[in-house]
């Protein structure tokens, strides 16, 4: 699994067999690093996607779900630095225009390309600069070109998100590689966040869907690093079926495909909580004992949302008082009296009152990793979500001017 | 009016007739400063409340809800430093206990006090402390009392929060004192705060009660410092009738009382969001033209509670694609070619687009005071909320091992 690579810090083979990619600088980010990716299919591979829930749609995400309504797509040109949201018919027609710098300089069908775009939010595209940058994408472009991909995708990211898993599903080896960025405005659901599946898995576009849905439930759509939702979240994948058989909606097979991009969909959207602006710290809330699959996961979000929570996690204080102030407030049915909670192993509540074991948990919590869990005793169902400390840096990051 | 006292910077008159107030230093805070006060009214006030909407209640929050309903009482016992709250059956005794320490020694009628706590969380009540402390208040009550009295409430409160009306009411002058803490944990519904206020009115409780809520909802209930609810806040108002004429539920009378108590629930509120942990500014949100009351009340709440706002807000940064992304994502009906966004009366967005008056916009930042006003052209309705800016200061406070 992509994690060993990770662990041993090598850059490992994000190839998948028939996709093609580079990333370049077009000059819309003024410090000159890429900002112009392009990712493409040998063949028109299927395609599947989720966008963001802001009623504040920005323009590529507005193309994208009317051209993934096809099923089929050739690839996606990226860019970073711009946002294209908030930016009217004039940001439509810049969206529309970018997708044909692509497929006219790729020689690709017309319509066929998908787009996106992140960054600031409010100024017109610079689809000149694309343009210009076109002609060094198509020289460049290769089938190991996503490293170079992921890093025209970033903004404020600290490192390129990117992992790759292969599995053996009916006999044949199927590749899924997915590259993300995204660091501020985290939450569900999905926030300023791309994420891009390649897979040469032979699955049809309503197949993909389900399994992507499915994938993003349980990954990005369980992470919180601020509580914003942005205008641009986009996470598609691209299966252009050059891997042998069908892997059918329902089967054993569909199931296997939907397990490895699920862990593959959670590394990625742990890196991007990793790489949440200014954390410190990876915290993940479990809650447990909930009456219901809602009550467990509006608990562990009203948690992982608390600003007096992520201060105190900052700070390594194991001050239970706000978690259990946070839960009371969220909504979800529970009783004080019996709700306990741990934080990294250290019981500091039990039915609802202190275990005298403050000390204890704050010798615990001096590590990059908290663990917060939460029983409320009000049933079996349980939900975890992952967030990221508020630190001084995150508030120094976003109250920069203009990010 | 009280502002214009405020403004004078004169210590004001707050006695309001037949009530008498103290206090004193317990030795609840380890810092020596006041922490137990004590307010009186001579004959058993009319008295309502409203309370903290979370779960989680605390032990003087459950007492008082009790006793409230009874429609009188002597007054309140309060200490800072500690909330009895996730204190279990013990917090309850020791809430009771409090309040009979005080009834026993200022002679009142047994159940006749109410309670309120305000600190640190998950920790018993030093109830012992309240009892060495109780022949001071004793000694000192008198009827200018509520000025010793209100800084005996503050936490991480930085100035006393306390303001005075007087109106001729149906041919008598009432007369209202209201004195509050809070300055984190500061979110409708309400949050770490506690507010009273005494009046020497003739009305009836359920009448009260009525104008309370009234003027809760429009104060209290519309700021937004950190998006904690906590497990304490209690609004109460004690009239204890001494000025002639009932003022009775639906007539002019009643409505003048209202907007009296309303307007200095405004000024309380507007105190204690100036003192928000860590602002440095004062952020006004005023969403108009929604389709109802509910979608401009979300709306308003939706960019008051979004750290990517308030960190803009800090740094005096005309961010407006993060204000209508957070609208965006409220789940307020709009469309965001109908939305118009100002703030100090520059116009940043006009429907949905960058009206090139960003560095005018930034140059009308630099006050301590920010109005923001968004247009949703969808309909007539609007709402206003007060918040503050995040900053380092706020994560340094609250970061701080055990505030």
């Amino acid at each position: 699994m992509a994690s060993d690579f990770l662990r041993s810090g090598k850059i490992f083979d994000l190839r998948v067999p028939g996709f093609r990619a580079a990333g370049v600088s077009c000059g819309i980010k003024k410090n000159g690093r890429k900002d112009l990716a392009v990712i493409v299919s040998d063949s028109p591979a299927r395609v599947a996607g989720v966008f963001t829930t802001n009623s504040v749609k920005a323009a590529p995400v507005l193309l994208d779900m009317k051209r993934v309504r096809k099923g089929t797509a050739s690839g996606i040109i990226v860019n970073s630095g711009n946002a294209n949201a908030c930016t009217g018919r004039e940001g439509l027609k810049n969206s529309e225009a970018m997708a044909a710098i692509a497929e006219k300089a790729l020689g690709l069908r017309k319509g066929s390309m998908l787009v996106a775009s992140t960054g600031v939010i409010g100024v017109p595209l610079p689809i000149k600069k694309i343009e210009s940058g076109m002609p060094t994408v198509a020289k460049m472009i290769g089938y190991d070109g996503l490293h170079s991909a992921v890093e025209a995708m970033m903004t404020t990211d600290a490192f390129p998100k990117k992992t790759v898993g292969k599995a053996k599903i009916g006999g044949s080896g199927v590749t899924v590689a997915g590259i993300a960025k995204g660091a501020g405005m985290i939450c569900p659901n999905m926030a300023t966040m791309l994420a891009f599946f390649m897979t040469d898995a032979n699955i049809k576009s309503p197949a993909l869907s389900r399994a992507l849905k499915a994938a993003v439930d349980r990954s990005f759509n369980s992470i919180i690093v601020d509580n914003d939702t942005s205008t641009n979240d986009t996470v598609l994948i691209f299966a252009n079926g050059s891997d042998g058989n069908e892997i059918k909606d329902g089967t054993r097979e569909f199931a296997a495909f939907t397990d490895l991009l699920t862990s593959l969909a959670v590394e990625l959207s742990h890196m991007i909580v990793r790489d949440g602006e200014g954390a410190t710290r990876f915290v993940e809330i479990e809650v447990a004992g909930a009456a219901t699959d809602e009550d467990a996961r509006l608990a562990a979000r009203t948690v992982a949302e608390s600003m007096l929570c992520k201060t105190a996690f900052f700070g390594g204080d194991p001050n239970w008082g706000r978690i259990i102030a946070a839960i009371g407030r969220s909504g979800a049915k529970m009783k004080e009296e019996r709700t306990s909670i741990s934080i990294n192993g250290v019981k500091v509540a039990s039915g609802g009152l202190d275990t005298g074991k403050e000390k204890e948990a704050a010798r615990a919590m001096k590590t990059r990793e908290l663990y917060v869990k939460v029983s409320l005793g009000a049933g079996k169902r349980s939900s975890r979500v992952w967030t990221s400390d508020l630190t001084y840096e995150y508030v120094k990051i976003n109250s920069a001017y203009r990010t």
